[in-house]
């Protein structure tokens, strides 16, 4: 099922597939269950990849990417998605691509070189720190409390994150704090970049959570108590924040759904083989209808993700708006994959529940998708707002036969 | 939201959405609910469509059609779908389509002559009759009983047949018959064109089920019994009616699901219009969260559907297999529809159960989908058998740390 | 599964099941699919059941029932659901039954003399008029428009009513309307009884609509224009209609719940029997996991249907306040075997549609009873006020960590 | 909501529950997220249990626990389980539990004197060792290959087990092995008390897993290499084994589905004070419609299966045959309880996935209950054929009319 992609999609993507089963799988099949994978591994996995030209696709060239087209790279992020090793491995890996994608959105020359090269090369690391305390699922901006106050050419920041993705391991930290209080709270919000080792930067914990999985996924809380950081840190233009946010989010978006399809694809094929080659009460388990069919109905789901993500990347790719496919094809993918992996837990019994297969860790991982990148309630919300706002005057028309 | 469909496409259905809305659907509300419709309103609609050159488009122009493609007449069929009234209108309406339709692919000369111009006019009608008593889904061709047995230069055919659509209405019976005993079950039958007036076609009565509508769609028992028809009356190649039915069903699958598509987003579109109208407990129904958000979720499905079915669609164009794809785009769709409608019903009250809403109907008619074109089992059992066929090797020998 | 019923309750349910078996199953199966059923033929089962000593067990004996307590009754319920002819056969049949409740409740000596002990006996037969044109759930009393007013010894009356139920064919109608404009919407309701012959009444229509099925289930749209009753056809307390309408729905919705969990009940059973009498693909459909574990969903959800509707039931009979559980039985109860239902029908293919089946009538039927009696909806918002009336104050303590 | 308990259960259960607000759930909170509980922390709160009279309740009296009756104790479960610290705080912590129930069932008194006692003061612990490596689930006994061997008068035990609830930490295995390889599978096999210390036991590691939780709940992988126990060392009778886990597994898996629906009512509890005390787009969260009727949907189930395990346990103690009730029970309260959990976890957001909340833990936790005590698939099979066994001779007989 090769869907509209490109010769060029599809060709990297095989690229990708052939990498990830040459490679990757081998390499996360390799590693004991449930400890946490060495950053040597990691190194070694992508300096294949840059052999294999498949590392950092989606990143202009002169900054040490491949220069490709989003759209033609939406299919390699399925693949990656298949191990969680395989987003480092081709250096496609949150949150450092977002916070890439935002450095080639807004970045100035000097800060594309103090830090987007570095981190194309995956010298350095990032953390994107926008979440606060109060709000749980990042989705209200209203909500956002950090403030940065202008004190001669220095920016002085206060405030309280949350979920500051790769936060304690960042050379760099993308912090969000509101920069204009008058202003709609949609705008009045700017991006700077700051240092962890600047003074008054606290690295109060990694918050324990679901899903820290294998590659130490980590999101930390941090305090921003009077930090001061030069004109120069301003990410972006000023009080466009939220704008920016949004840039990065539309395509991320998807990409995510793709990376997220790809780990459901791979829960079910290690749930098909598992199976094959179990027996129950008489015959290979692969025989019993039930879950045949609940593997069919988990992969026609996936097929509709695969389908209506490309929807919506052929429109962005086109230039048009698509806020509602986007939000369609999210909130359905985060749950179609949610489920899959779930029903592929299940087709193994004990050992799904086990590390030794992937497919705990995936079951961990996933949860977070129905949340983050705007929780299914924010993207229903939007939906149902669009759904009623032309309701149509014949129907309404219509209904007057009940007026009595 | 409109998809990859081309600028013809768009083109059609764009105009279909006017005639429905400008023609269709006024004609709709106002007929008295749940009364059936008479033959003179759709003789009337069907004028109205020729002159607005939206009559038989899927059809070749020496026979009366538009001769557009397949794939550029796809998206007109949701419009169709959404009123009962609108396929007849458009004479895009089964069984007659289908019949046409397999007319057009293995009719000769004499038989297009004789049947299908005049079914294509909308001078008379035609019976599908496939389905016997013992094969509640018409899924297994193994249960074929009614023969045709050569005697000189006549076909004998013997047989009882359920669920012959437009049966008692029909002026012309497609009849499937097995020809070849010794033949592999998707082998060995043919199809018969058999006027119900001959001697032995015993029309015993319309089957009584749910759904019959303001149509009046009607399945009939029939009981063929010793009738013969002369050899000029085989309707494609002998033995081959299986692989006739197949090539019927492949694009008629796709071209149902939009059609139900298009109902069910009518069916959203009424309750839309009762939400905003309606109060209850102080404020206006859509201002409900929770049904706005099943709302959502029903429109979020049904745009998958539009996707899924269009990809399936593109392949076929292509003349790409497209088996799976088909499968999963008529079990998915099926239902979504079945749910979406569902939805509408409960958003309109008792109002959703009484037939002045077209809901009703809608119901009652959507719950054939998931029967008829291959039961959700039959699809279910197809994609299943095609995930299980490539068992990833290295997914198999990974499991060998369980041996012990 | 017996669940804690007395021993009384045990015998009469038992014996309710014979009835059904050996009566009104084999009567049903008799009558032509989809045609109604005759009077004489209510008549004759009402016969059969008086015989055997199950004819309107919940009435008291001076009015002709069996004078037995609710709670004793509720699993005949279930037995007479088993099949549309059950409920009318053992004058349990709504809305009947629910008058006749409410003439116990309410009627004065005379109102019983009148209507009461005829309707018991079957020789007439009676309307509930109280849902309004603008009210599809007849969930919201403050839709209610219809008047009384006083003028000398009479009330004057004045409404639209639709879903009148048995409205056509009503010796008497029990109509709903306002007589106290100022008071809260709950209050200031009355119920009157009024003749259909009496000047001003006039029957628009029956409502045309899903599920009329086979006895003829009827709901009728009426227009009351300055209709005059004497006072003495008040029924019940002035301005007290909404409490006794209320008085009279809580225990009807756990009976409506065992009837419906009954055609539940019997669906699956046809559906069984058909899958074990059907093959396809080589074995019989019985043997097809996928199936049969739908059926084991459906039938575990009946078991909870029919624990909960027992737990309630015993805290009303004990006196207790079971106003959640109700709710939360009913709207569970209505999900579950609509869905049950659903199951049953796809079990059995084209002949799950067809109505020479009992499931094509159920699934019609059992529709209507996700909206009446409180919709899904309603329900849900009383058991989420409940969820909601007392938030624990320590775990809203706990939540200060996250105040920064 | 009382259902029907005894005086004697509810006291018990009031008392657990003061017992969990005012020293459990405090405890718990002041614990770290994420954080192992350390022993003496346990140990603290088993003495406050049994200072309250709530400690080791199920246990007769002569071996250190308070006598009291299954059924009494059942609703006590719900409470524990409302905390990861609950069941060991009050000593009905699994593995333990099951075992401490196993020995009292059919240990010597010799046994019960070495391991019981000490057992139920919490001064030893146990590990239960029955699956192995090839059977995911532990459902089908024919997977079993551990053998025991008799010896002169010891037996020799080889085998490689999967999955031994504490096996790390016990101070005694109870190990099931073949004892007679012609019996029929569910025959044939016994249980063996193992010292880990005896040679040949190997403790490979503990198996990481999803839901390893703050009380450190391990699996161990174990190999046992011609070990060697006396004859004394069987436990119960010479190839009963199957049959003892049986007796143990029938009311466990009840006190489990109670346990779960603790630890999802506490979910439930958590996420409607977050609802509550957070805003989101200008209102309360609690307001929101959507998320009120997930957790009224959720409430709802949890109390079916609130009804339908009490109901189960009737029967039990009635000395009733309930396995299809246990059956019902056991898959219904599995599902129930993870779709709550579920839902709670997305109220709270990011903060649901994150483990200040305990309902991150408890997702990880109830994940196993679908796959334990019998996988969802297991319970399954058993219902439905129970549900097929008697099919219905009259609704057969009615389907010859399709014969033809």
């Amino acid at each position: 099922m090769e869907y509209n992609d490109s010769e060029t999609a599809r060709d990297l993507a095989e690229r990708a597939r052939a990498f990830m089963d040459e490679v990757v799988l081998p390499t996360e099949r390799a590693q004991p269950g449930g400890e946490p994978v060495g950053e040597e591994t990691i190194a070694d996995l992508r300096e294949q990849a840059r052999e294999r030209d498949l590392y950092a696709p989606q990143i202009a060239e002169e900054y040490g990417g491949m220069g490709m087209d989003f759209r033609d790279v939406l299919p390699l992020f399925e693949q990656a998605g298949r191990s969680i090793l395989g987003a480092p491995a081709m250096r496609v890996d949150a949150p450092d691509e977002g916070n890439m994608h935002t450095f080639e959105l807004v970045g100035t020359d000097e800060q594309n070189e103090e830090y987007l090269k570095p981190l194309v090369a995956g010298d350095i690391s990032s953390g994107f720190s926008m979440t606060e305390p109060m709000d749980g699922g990042g989705s209200d901006p209203k909500m956002l409390r950090t403030t940065a106050e202008k004190d001669g050419d220095e920016w002085v920041i206060n405030g309280h994150k949350w979920w500051t993705t790769q936060g304690s391991a960042a050379d760099v930290l993308l912090v969000m704090a509101r920069t204009n209080e008058d202003a709609h709270p949609y705008e009045g919000c700017s991006f700077f970049l700051v240092s962890p080792d600047v003074d008054g930067v606290e690295i109060v914990r990694d918050i324990p959570h679901v899903g820290a999985s294998v590659v130490g996924e980590s999101h930390a809380e941090i305090k921003y108590d009077n930090v001061r950081v030069p004109e120069a840190n301003l990410l972006g233009e000023l009080d466009q924040g939220f704008q920016h946010a949004q840039q990065r989010l539309g395509p991320a978006r998807l990409t995510h759904c793709m990376r997220f399809s790809g780990m459901a694809t791979r829960a079910l094929d290690v749930a098909k083989a598992y199976l094959s080659e179990r027996e129950g009460f008489g015959s290979p388990l692969a025989d019993k209808q039930a879950l045949r069919y609940e593997i069919a109905e988990a992969e026609t789901r996936l097929h509709a993700v695969r389908a209506t993500v490309r929807d919506a990347a052929d429109k962005i790719a086109a230039g048009e708006e698509a806020r509602i496919e986007v939000a369609m094809s999210k909130v359905f993918a985060a749950n179609a994959t949610q489920d899959a992996i779930d029903t592929a837990l299940q087709c193994c019994g004990g050992n799904g529940i086990g590390k030794d297969l992937p497919i705990g860790d995936f079951y961990e991982a996933v949860r977070a998708f129905r949340i983050v990148d705007g929780a299914d309630e924010v993207h229903k919300r939007v939906i149902a707002r669009d759904a009623f706002e032309d309701v149509d005057e014949a129907e309404l028309e219509a209904l007057t036969r009940y007026d009595g």
